[in-house]
């Protein structure tokens, strides 16, 4: 099937931090899975990650990098997909000051993630401009592409419904010229950090996709465990044990009914209970920790890579400029 | 001297209608003394028109376009100055996005002028996003020419100190890339309306660079004198006659002493009166409108002076997006 026809889409990453377990589990797999079924477009959203790391941004470009390569590694393939990096189009800054002028204030205040995450980040000031404006920037991210679908997951809902009416607005101000793009939600494991809390770098429990195997280990080897079991003695209980969370990820039914069992008479101990859950962590994702390995050692060749897919986001950000500037009457 | 050496200003007009004499006489006159003495930038700004006109933009070309050939037509020279249109230069909008990131939306909800449009455009719907953000991209505009200078009226000057403001923040949070720019005030006349109020587009109240001098003197026959004049021989007060206001500008001292002598006490009528404003108004505009009849029947001339301007002012803008961009980590 050519792109043509093939529908479209477009999903990205903030360039917060390095690509953790959760990050691949949720959302790399699926976009795997997706590369081929869909005219598929990646990117790396480092004027996004300015909204929380304006006052130190000096990490992004570092970030932005690890990121590309995660994505190479977990097996998005430059010649299926198209993978770019969303600050060296600067056609996204241009229709989202376009979107600016017809979207209401109102619109933005009232998407959950503005008040949550002020709420959460507190050690930031989040007061600003840019911030608000988030989800008008990520709506400009999405239309300009003309994306049919987007792989979201369930909290990312209202900022697809926010691009949805931004979509709708244009169309009925000026003349249709985006679709309204689809969620596309795929059921996906919660994936329990090292402390039991869902992974997120901004918790500090996570798993990263560049870390040596013996790295992942290791921290497994530390991490949460039923905390009502304090002896080996004690019976656990696998349903509120955050390691057996990566048990259901990673590791075979047969070890898993048995350590199930187990677990619940003290039959088997977390230490040996961890030795077969890193096992098979290893088993899970060592075919990407090595591609991994090979990738940052030619970084020119991913750098390549990238700036063929940014090159041919930026053909099609273009066309969509010049359709959106004369139905705006600015050409 | 060369333009290196020479201090930059940089001043635009939104691209919302046709220019009028009080246009002409409160900031293009300036302008143009200005132009030798400052490397001066000159420009349309039509997204900022989007601003309150974003459900009808249709008009936004045809302005921009009449407002290039009332910048010539006033004696700009695009041998001498750089002049250029807002929306061909995508940096603009860039730096107004990077800018969003570290401004706290309290610094744009103070702007008097935010509350103040509100209240006076009640037919519009200005609770949008880029109508908060526009002193913010009015920042951009400033700033990425690092403008020593800004030539501005006094209601601008909170816009101003916001600019100021936001390159302060810059130069704090990453490094001193930008000029705080100063406010290059100057004095110019109250020009009055036909209705007496201040001559505004908004108020309908016009005499525009684009008319005949027979279209101008026809509305200066119609236009208000001091209103408790009502008869020919009550004397009138030219302290409250709008037209007396243009002869300020327009007519010679001789005359002017003359008229305020001989209307006070109702010795010249208000007809009369007027005739010798018209033939003021006709000599102190003559030459800019046979200009401007000359370079309408050449826009191409003007519209390849336009891109070159353009050209030269995206060179600069983009020369300080690799330093923005540095400074801010996403080199």
């Amino acid at each position: 099937m050519t792109a043509a026809s093939r529908r479209r889409i477009l999903s990205g990453m903030q360039a917060t931090g390095r690509l953790h377990l959760g990050n691949y589990l949720g959302a790399l797999q699926n976009w795997v899975r997706l590369q081929d079924e869909y005219d598929s477009f990646f990117f790396v959203a480092d004027w996004h990650a300015l909204t929380t790391a304006y006052e130190n941004p000096s990490d992004i470009p570092a970030a932005t990098r690890e990121i590309l390569i995660d994505f190479l590694a977990a097996g998005l393939d430059p010649g299926r997909c198209t993978i770019f990096v969303q600050s060296r189009i600067l056609e996204h800054a241009e229709l989202h000051l376009l979107f600016s002028m017809f979207t209401p204030t109102p619109w933005l205040e009232r998407v959950p993630s503005y008040k949550e995450k002020q709420e959460t980040l507190t050690d930031r000031d989040l007061t600003t401009y840019g911030f608000l404006g988030y989800p008008l920037l990520q709506a400009a991210d999405i239309l300009i592409y003309k994306a049919d679908a987007v792989p979201v997951g369930i909290d990312q809902l209202p900022h697809l419904e926010l691009t949805r009416e931004v979509a709708r607005r244009f169309n009925h101000l000026y003349r249709s010229v985006f679709p309204e793009p689809e969620a596309l939600l795929t059921a996906y494991p919660k994936v329990p950090g090292l402390d039991g809390r869902k992974m997120s770098k901004s918790y500090d429990n996570a798993i990263y996709l560049s870390e040596t195997v013996e790295e992942m280990g290791a921290k497994i080897k530390v991490m949460v465990t039923d905390p009502a079991r304090k002896r080996r003695n004690d019976p656990g209980d696998p349903n509120v044990c955050p390691a057996f969370g990566l048990h259901l990820i990673f590791t075979g039914e047969d070890d898993r009914a048995m350590i199930e069992k187990e677990c619940r008479r003290a039959g088997i101990g977390c230490v040996d209970c961890k030795k077969i859950l890193i096992q098979g962590v290893e088993r899970g994702v060592a075919a990407l920790v090595e591609r991994r390995r090979s990738l940052a050692a030619r970084w020119s060749d991913v750098e390549e890579a990238v700036r063929a897919g940014t090159d041919r986001a930026r053909g099609v950000a273009r066309e969509t400029m010049v359709e959106v500037r004369e139905a705006m009457g600015l050409a």
